[in-house]
């Protein structure tokens, strides 16, 4: 399996505060955890927007693409926007991090506005398994609690999730749906709101552990390609 | 459309703090806030455990039926939870107020074990929109707060809902999906799990004015029964 | 209720065989069809691509809009099909008729290809109801045969429909969800593909039903805009 | 993995016909099918009707248990269906294949009447994906074909599935949703319809391959037991 994380790389290389929790770029970070529980079980590279093609000539080379973006969103092409959305209903898998949900890609693919109430906070947000037989949910406790975190809440303007895996709380008494399977075409998406900037999130077991774990759930098996001579949208013979 | 109110009415004749803030029981103040709503468009009657029939003579010219119990689950007999089923499956609506979660019927209609996490307190409750296109979100604000509840928390052990509609908060940090739609057979079932016996939780606008709009969602629409020579599990002919 | 039927209204204008079927275009029938059901309970006009602004000038005047295309769909503006999109998000209701699949909005608010398996055919089509309980299945039998039709197939390249009502089958043994709800922000969408230019689908009385049907379920209730102060994607205070 | 392959084992022992098609039984055909696949990755046994404890004396011991019944649904002991629902809602997979929809276990889990349309028929039956990047439809053509079968029907009354991967068409026209993923509890459940006992399907390849498929998806993952101190319908203290 091969996975690229890929990384806007703005807040890190702007803000010490920011530099101070990631000092390689929350790529980096993000990457190891999922190297450290698949192992050999999957060839994890890092891409950022200043790469050349933004860090997404290899598309097709890519079996799962995490995806990290706040600042940069309308900064990707939008050519490139429709390329990763196409590859998605092409069979590759796609985790979405936290303020990603703005991505282009990610929007594109919901058909929605996917907006969602905020606030910048230091709130404890607490993670809550509803489908314990799912498994993104293997090895996570029924209930996680992050110590910092930004706050996001209800109404969050998404289709509804194929498969709803966690809602979070927030201090403030908001509710949010954290973790969010979907699929498209011929490809899965999982959508996992924990990791903020400012925050230390991505350190912490449970957070990883969910993050290896989408890697494998949106990666995993599905239809090879149709036949040629099954292709769709275009006359095809009586089945005999 | 012909509503029946069902409720086992045991807590408010054997407890003084519950019979202070339901002196007519809960039945009465729920039938009321449904009569409030619909006015004219449905006849509403009540029924409790004591009545001839366990209160359910008339589940064939019941178009919904409403269900608060709790501590008279057991007290059911089983062939009448066994015929509110059949009666649900045959296209009668049933919402489902708080502590009936363990009613036997539902249990039945769901097939799991219908368990949850649970705390007797003073939380605050938050109850949040995340299907704001759902006929039961009809005219609910984005959140509303009931001051004082007991507090329901996941895992909730229901099949995912055919569609979400509320997710509460309550103080402790607890998440619950507290507006669930369910489509069995023809009926279809809408659990909401606001509402406790030692708050005046029935009193409060928004939540008379989601089980109201429940009734009318349970109650609406549907298919005919099949045409005799239709019938399900027998030969059935070439169509033409 | 403000319903709008829209029509490329091409195939009628240049192909006799068409004009024999609909005289005054398909949007004449398909509005004839919703009037009928509804009577005074909607204000039914029509607009077709040639109406200036393309005939989509009065979106926030319309509640539901109906709408058939096919030869035409690259002629519509993108910044049309953007406004249809961001009113069914805000609350219009949506209904997509037969090969308006591949319309840019309906493409825009799946977020797929919305590809299908397809033959010019002669074949017979059953329609088969899924789901009973449906407001779009009442009145409608268990199955209905359209004598004449294209044939459309799975795989349809759309997401997992949030309540699936109908499932169709074709003489060449092919199978198609040809009912599909959906919810997208506040907007309700159904997507129904029985219906072909040259044949009469629209005069047949299932079908027409179910067009009436399910202009009124996309339209009916939901929830309010949200408050001002409740604005989403904008910092909010704590919630008391 | 320790898959049990069960069958009630009667139509075989009684039938010239059947046994014709199946000498050691259907679920000896089954478990072959299973272990070709699966190889060193699963330890597969059968159990019969006529075993002792109903050939269900060690569910404890098994992470996956496959079902075939028919004619004798009524024999299996209520106490056994009910430990079997009970083991699936505490994790263990289930497969339920063809006439077991109308066994015990599965009726429970369902909470519908889990009745079909049926015709005793030589029809052809096209099994069609629908949800190509489901793990169950891995190796699986876009459509495949079985010479002869058992015509199965709509509607089928049973909960919307979680997840549903298949939809057949028979030469009478009907359509059947053939392959249904749900999750009840910390368990998953497939149904799958193809399989009759007087027609060589489960010599097929494709069927073999789905059995085998879905055979690892009700397994997989998952979240381990609740922490004794998170035991769920029982106080619970406020999570920090």
């Amino acid at each position: 399996m091969r996975v690229t994380v890929w990384n806007e790389y703005i807040h890190e290389r702007r803000d010490d505060a920011v530099r101070a929790v990631y000092p390689d770029g929350i790529h980096t970070e993000v990457a190891s955890a999922i190297r450290d529980h698949l192992g050999e079980g999957a060839t994890v590279v890092t891409a950022v927007l200043d790469d050349p093609d933004q860090g997404l000539g290899n598309l097709d080379g890519t079996d799962v693409l995490v995806w990290w973006g706040h600042l940069g969103h309308e900064l990707v092409a939008d050519e490139a926007a429709a390329r990763v959305q196409q590859r998605v209903l092409d069979g590759m898998g796609l985790v979405v991090l936290h303020s990603a949900h703005l991505s282009k890609s990610f929007v594109r693919l919901m058909g929605t506005g996917c907006h969602l109430r905020w606030r910048e906070a230091d709130d404890r947000e607490l993670v809550w398994t509803v489908s314990p037989s799912h498994p993104i949910a293997e090895g996570i406790p029924p209930v996680f609690s992050i110590p910092q975190q930004e706050m996001y809440g209800e109404y969050f303007d998404i289709p509804a999730p194929d498969e709803l895996v966690f809602i979070s709380s927030f201090t403030g008494g908001e509710v949010f749906r954290s973790g969010c399977c979907f699929r498209r075409g011929r490809g899965r998406i999982f959508y996992f709101s924990p990791g903020h900037e400012t925050y230390p999130v991505y350190y912490q077991a449970e957070v990883r552990r969910v993050i290896a774990n989408a890697v494998l759930w949106v990666h995993g098996g599905g239809q090879s390609p149709l036949h040629p001579d099954e292709s769709i949208e275009s006359p095809t013979g009586w089945y005999e």
